[in-house]
């Protein structure tokens, strides 16, 4: 092939991504990953491998030592933890109500688990009793479970759930790829054992790494397993070498990765934990008095809706497809489109880190309205833009 | 944690980075990662995923149309491409002359292979004759080799193998991190079944992603598998639903990793295989040329020695860590240390990708003639510029 031939410079179009993730990357993340490489075991780039699992330390609200990121995307993250908690014949408990809780069910029977799972309706969260009778019934080792269902928007509470799973001798594993840094997540208040999530919604990064943590009682599981773990690039007790104090050589670290993570955790505990919280809650209300303003609404229950995740109901007779494929043409923004139960049925709207602010809000309501205008949708233009400058000015 | 407590801006240190990987990223490749992010299933990334993987083709020499990228590093690459072709209970054949042979023998063992190991001493290769006769007395489904060892700096000849392989019904498996885009490597040609690499050395990228290609057979082998895939997140079967035709959601692509990855490719492939490759061997020639002028010698096989990675010997009462140590601190120089076997034994310094310039290599040449003075070791300063000058003058 001639230079001729070869594909042009790296050009896209502008895109304001509002999906289900990856969200827009902080400029400063961007920015910080122009940086020259460091090696894997330079003595600096150790002192940021160090600062990196000190603040995500605080971002998972946790004192756990093994805290670190996977060198994969979140799905890798999820791996991760279930393979180093599950031995073959294992029984685990996965607790389904959208699309990921299936997938970790699906790793969790690959990993030789004998998996038991119970449902939930999409778009709703369990109840603490069904779960405390399922163990009792069950006595599995692990209990794997989403916090914020990214496929339904659903906000799983966790606060009373770890200590439920230890008074029946159960460790608690946790998916929080969209909640960690959108929402409230105490790893050790609330007693999770085993936590991973992506760099990619919440954090601002782009996708490629999975942060994740263990709890003292994990590692101890880990620590005693018989035998041993079948994916080793995942191994925690040969990952650790690396991440923990030996600093000993086992993959070469997506440096230019841990450089975008060290940045993106330093945005956001510069901005604060409350105050981020504060600042999606405040959006997500914005954008649900914009919809709600347009005669739509929620397929989640509103007792669990995520305020970074918002599941629309595609109104009847709208062509799911030819919606967000215009909105992507005509305003270069991206929603999300439904998974599972809810494919084709829902639009799933993200304002996750630096993507929830106003002027994403502003403009995702105005262009959502021009497109459902276009197929003949009814409403009222500018309603929408009204209802959500309204929440603002109230706040 | 207040924000006066938190880490300060991103600021290494400058290094030239010529040890075993990573090698200094182009500075193209840096600029294309501050490109605002695109979904991962957006048209125009879609788009670019096909550039990518066209490109990947022709840096590997193949057809193959399952050739893309694996979100991990490149030992998820190896993970990949041992769990995808083994399941438990087949056999395989693992050729270990170094520290990476054996780490594939570990690999296989966990995806539930009856391994055999065969070993050549460090710093040598492996002979077809050898190699055959295992084959006839094992009968594996899977023969596993390293291409260029990156522990000794050895160049296994692969031309005849596959061939070989094919004859008594084997698949060949390779590791190519160090040698893909810095020597000769012809996927197709050499009749080669499944290939993975790494970003960090010849294609000048960050560290991150593993490139992987399997040949028609190693598919036909991969669909009529029995067993499921242990590993989910490196299933063949599922990642090519999202990276083959189908472009289905399976996990969120690394963006700004397959944005350096595209550019790293553009970059090579600009330049061309046969001058990348020349190129190489010019700058290994001046460095040796070099190293044997201040009185040093290579512990790698002259007929098997690598141009891209040089396993140098530590002279006798030469400590390893304060020489290198030194070359870091007073320098800004990394070069590697000896694994396994050469561990304290050998200085392997990477001449990769964008760092193979004669700009390294006078630096390199010259910091360790003054570190290895101050260490008392006798010679003449200025000699091994000298004579790497001489190659340059005459090539």
């Amino acid at each position: 092939m001639s230079t001729a031939n070869l594909p042009g410079e790296l050009n896209p179009s502008p895109r304001l991504l509002l999906g289900p993730g990856p969200s827009e990357a902080h400029p400063r993340v961007l920015k910080a990953m122009t940086t020259p490489l460091l090696g894997h075991l330079d003595p600096e780039f150790v002192v940021m491998m160090s600062e990196t699992q000190q603040m995500l330390r605080q971002v998972f609200k946790t004192q756990n030592p093994l805290t670190f990121a996977v060198s994969g995307t979140g799905m890798a993250g999820m791996e991760c933890m279930v393979v180093n908690l599950i031995e073959p014949g294992d029984p685990m408990v996965v607790a389904v109500k959208g699309y990921f809780g299936g997938r970790m069910a699906e790793i969790a029977r690959r990993a030789g688990a004998k998996t038991t799972v119970i449902e939930a309706p999409w778009g709703d969260v369990f109840d603490l009793n069904v779960l405390r009778d399922t163990l009792k019934k069950v006595k599995p080792k692990v209990l794997g479970i989403v916090h914020a269902e990214t496929s339904t928007g659903a906000l799983q509470p966790m606060e009373e759930l770890g200590k439920l799973c230890h008074e029946q001798g159960v460790l608690l594993a946790v998916d929080t790829v969209t909640s960690l840094a959108c929402v409230p997540l105490e790893v050790d208040a609330w007693e999770l054992d085993a936590v991973f999530s992506g760099t990619q919604k919440g954090l601002g990064c782009p996708p490629g790494l999975a942060p994740i943590t263990f709890s003292p009682r994990a590692m101890e599981i880990i620590r005693n397993r018989k035998t041993k773990v079948q994916s080793w690039y995942l191994d925690m007790s040969e990952v650790m070498k690396y991440w923990g104090e030996e600093r000993f050589y086992h993959h070469t670290a997506p440096i230019s990765s841990v450089y975008a993570l060290r940045e993106g955790l330093r945005v956001v505990l510069e901005e604060g934990l409350p105050a981020r919280f504060a600042r999606h809650r405040l959006h997500h209300l914005a954008l649900k008095a914009g919809i709600h303003a347009m005669g739509l609404s929620y397929l989640t229950k509103e007792q669990c809706q995520l305020p970074q995740l918002n599941a629309i109901r595609i109104p009847d007779g709208i062509e799911d497809m030819k919606v967000r494929k215009r909105l992507v043409s005509d305003f270069g923004i991206e929603v999300g489109g439904g998974l599972g139960d809810f494919k084709g049925k829902a639009w799933r709207i993200g304002l996750m880190g630096y993507g929830a602010r106003a002027s994403s809000v502003f403009a995702v309501l105005s262009a959502l309205e021009r497109c459902l205008q276009q197929e003949g949708y009814s409403l009222k233009p500018g309603a929408s833009a009204a209802a959500a400058q309204s929440v603002y000015a109230n706040s």
